[in-house]
């Protein structure tokens, strides 16, 4: 039997979004021990993610360490903030500023030592600022140097934590370095610390024509380097961060299908930006359709799976998907 | 009781299909009378198109409504080749070349006139090949110009026949005049005949990133002027002439419900290239799937849908499908 | 003689650029009037935008109008801010709340009066929130109603001021009611006012797959309804909001062409999120950029251009530009 | 002093080029020998891909070279021909049917000895039938399995001949397995044989939403990769194959400026698809532009772009662009 997915979420999920036209945001905002009680109520969430500096600190780290316990859950993933203040702007491991490629490598030791006192086991890293945005702007051999020292300096100086490499093409920068599943590889492959790996964030990859199902089974297949997973979904040309289950039913299932197959145990994580909805709501969403559609591989019959990729038979494909989503 | 759909397949689905880099085609290749046939072994298909000069000519042309008729069919549409051959490959209506432009016309009338001996109600007007490729080469004016008068000049010489036109924002040029639902009934308003309206293809839409179910809303708000739908599927950036079901399961079911709501009584046609399938099985998979998902917006209840809509609340929208989807 | 480009800017250009990840912007927040007097060190510009509310106000209007004068420039737009704050963040003019619905409409009539009292014949009516993120929950048909008859209360109330629908296809909302050209023509038809016409944003265009010399005839063909235009550059896929010249050099030559050939006459105004980048630089930039391809229009012979377009040769285009550019 | 770049063109350049919709072709066909005879007609132009069984096989071999030879030109690729019948159909190196893939590799081993026969150093392997069409379809695992071990089976085979790994995301499947910069490097990476490394498709790299001067410098970073160049335009969305400089004049500045800057010593092949134009004029076109563009590059100064680049200084590239292209 195929074990059931762990779900964890962002406590930011909670707080209110914003995006560049509404930047104090669309609802309401929250402190940190407020967003973690909204996360125990919704079903099935047992895991939660924190943000370096937002909700967790030198001084703060042993005070969430028990609120999260008390709650009854876990976390999952701290998230090193180097992205979201001006310092940040023109890149944080591959900054032309020697001293801000310092602080940002010293961001994520920080965020690595607080995930060990949280007995998490992931920290999640992802170079939003790390890239250009105008032609003749991006210096691509000293970045790449550059992100594989750095990401080396830190995996080294905590092995027992995950680093995961979370690519994105685009967004803050018109062009991210590390913007797709082969890019991502092609640093663990040159970085080869057994503690640094990679996500997949669903909408990252969609904006990136990539399949995700493809990409969960190319982690895999280079090494077993899938260590944690991102869900939301979007419109295909864009990191909408919408929930799962609200454009892509067929795909997200494939990705579901792959991730067992190749073994995938990891958090089934939610990285959902619902600006406009309610933020328990939107999760509770999330989580029940990826349980939903989990249930249906199992409905279905694994074998049945197997069999069809296996002969390539895309009509055979559709119906048997056709049969357990509309019968 | 909202009555069900009415299918139809173009016969060429049963063709072989070609691209760019097999031009010889993918599969085999069969005489008209034997593709009619192969209409016949579709469950639940009860229309065919047929394109000029492929499969209908001045000389076959009863011969073809008896082999039609004694199928068990109905001719839906009847669609004039403006785009299939060399002369074309600079505009049809468009055309510099005023003979060009004439000829075009002519072949439409031609369309027209075997529609009306065929009984079909419909011809299918697809701007291919009027656009332009590269910068500097569109003449935009004289291009309306000669789009709007033309069209005149098909529609007012036989007003029985419904001149459809169908709108796509690329290939074979990369790009073409008529390209979004809004431009298309730019062109209906200033033709301003009755017997004129437009299509929407799916994949043409999803091109253009239209939501279909909008863009068939559009077209009914303003004068009721979806007369015909092509359906398919595809990854969104281009005209992949996939089986529907494929790909895009709950914009599909978007669309479903807004036809049933704007009152498009027209023909379900399906528009796909399934060019390593089978096309008598990718016909009546699409089929099946349309069926299913119109069954599902009755079992969901359309007023769920009109209460979902009215309140505009996502989640409410998440979970009503949710339910349905993967009870 | 083609008479030159006037340039204007909002004046936010020189003010820090802010994303949703970086929330309290990339670089210093400075006041307005400080902002008026950084718009008087870009050479060429003559003109500023202001948007309603930030910059001005019923309180300010007189002060705001004396100091734009003072520095020696005119206003050629105001901006009802009817998207950038949470109570618009479900719709403005299509809002479900009626009192959401009179209050943006009252927002707009407001920025009209400050447009008048400042001698500025335009204000930027943009829909940014009027759309829908998720499937099911977009109510097509009153969204159209209410656009329609919103428009038509704004401009009966001061027909002496024009209004110029803003069209973007996403962004702020996954999907926007006016998104593109033909959508905006339209609503411009629907409503007819005399005061009530239309601007590209040139990025909002590109994302749209519009040509934006197409785009400009259109908007001239279907009534002269180019009111206004909004320069900028992206990568095609996304409202980058980068400096003019920054990706596209030849579809922006064949823009200025077709503004020329369309006998465009108003501003050419800037629409430029400079993020890392000094505003005034920035700005500089994009009027140099500007001018240069407008001048490079003269050098190279308008009769030429037209000799061109009336033969459809890319690869004489093709000649003639590379002849400017590269020799 | 900067080399100047070599100039190649396949020969089907001057052939008829056909798509789906006019499967006979846009323009006239002629024989191998005349392709070559027009090839002697581009000035600039010194070097010719055949396609292998299209243009030389076992048979005319030694003919061909002697033509080649007889114009002055030298054989710069071989393309075998493993995707343009239907046999290929569902993959050539990852077909289910094992007959299928020794076929294919025994392909690509004739046309690495008929290359070697002709001088020419390079063969080029597109995998274009090797990817997916529908959800459910593709088995990665096993695909990528024979994807490595048939490359290191012709790469083993002739040494001296290098293989050239072509990567494109789709077309004509909707999925490609070799879809990326990354993925081709970690193919590459695995295959381990000095003779394999990759080309980019300038269309392919920009349908990708690559910056192609990035990917170029990330393959010679990756061990000196870069092999080979196709060079063409399009808009950004799709493989247009229009001439160079067509489109994107700015970043194929970058990309020659990188491509100097990494080494790059190889050919600049034309791969274009003039459907409307005269073959010869717009390889012709292609080329003055191309060398244009790299005048301009010693014309500015290397070593302003070294310092702009050094700086990240986006305004500064701007004025140092324009200023160049608008003097």
């Amino acid at each position: 039997m195929t074990p059931k997915p762990r779900f964890s979420a962002n406590i930011n999920t909670f707080n209110a979004g914003a995006d560049r036209y509404v930047l104090s945001g669309y609802g309401e905002r929250y402190p940190t021990d407020e967003l973690i009680q909204m996360a125990t109520r919704v079903k099935g969430l047992t895991g939660v993610e924190l943000v370096g500096l937002w909700h967790v600190n030198d001084n703060n780290v042993e005070q969430i360490r028990r609120q999260v316990a008390d709650a009854g859950l876990v976390v999952t993933c701290v998230t090193p903030d180097i992205w979201a203040s001006s310092k940040w702007g023109r890149g944080s491991f591959t900054s032309r500023d020697p001293n801000i490629r310092q602080a940002a490598i010293q961001e994520v030791i920080k965020s690595m030592e607080w995930a060990k006192q949280l007995d998490c086991e992931v920290i999640d890293l992802w170079f939003g600022q790390d890239g250009y945005d105008y032609p003749f702007q991006g210096d691509f051999l000293s970045a790449w140097d550059r992100l594989i020292s750095g990401v080396i300096e830190c995996a080294d100086h905590l092995p027992e934590v995950k680093i995961v490499l979370e690519y994105k093409p685009k967004e803050p920068r018109t062009h991210c370095y590390i913007a797709t599943v082969g890019k991502t590889l092609l640093l663990i492959d040159k970085v080869n610390c057994p503690n640094v790996g990679a996500m997949i964030d669903v909408g990252h990859a969609l904006m990136a024509y990539e399949n995700t199902a493809e990409s969960a089974a190319l982690l895999q297949y280079f090494g077993n380097k899938l260590f944690y997973m991102h869900f939301n979904d979007n419109w295909r040309l864009w990191d909408d961060d919408m929930t799962v289950g609200s454009v892509h039913t067929i795909e997200m299932l494939e990705l579901l299908y792959w991730l067992d197959q190749m073994n995938y145990t990891g958090w089934y994580a939610l990285d959902i930006f619902p600006y406009r909805e309610n933020g328990i709501r939107a999760a509770q969403e999330s989580i029940l359709w990826l349980q939903g559609l989990h249930n249906l591989l199992d409905k279905i019959g694994r074998e049945r799976f197997g069999a069809v990729i296996a002969s390539g038979d895309s009509m055979e494909a559709s119906a048997m998907l056709r049969e357990a989503i509309l019968r």
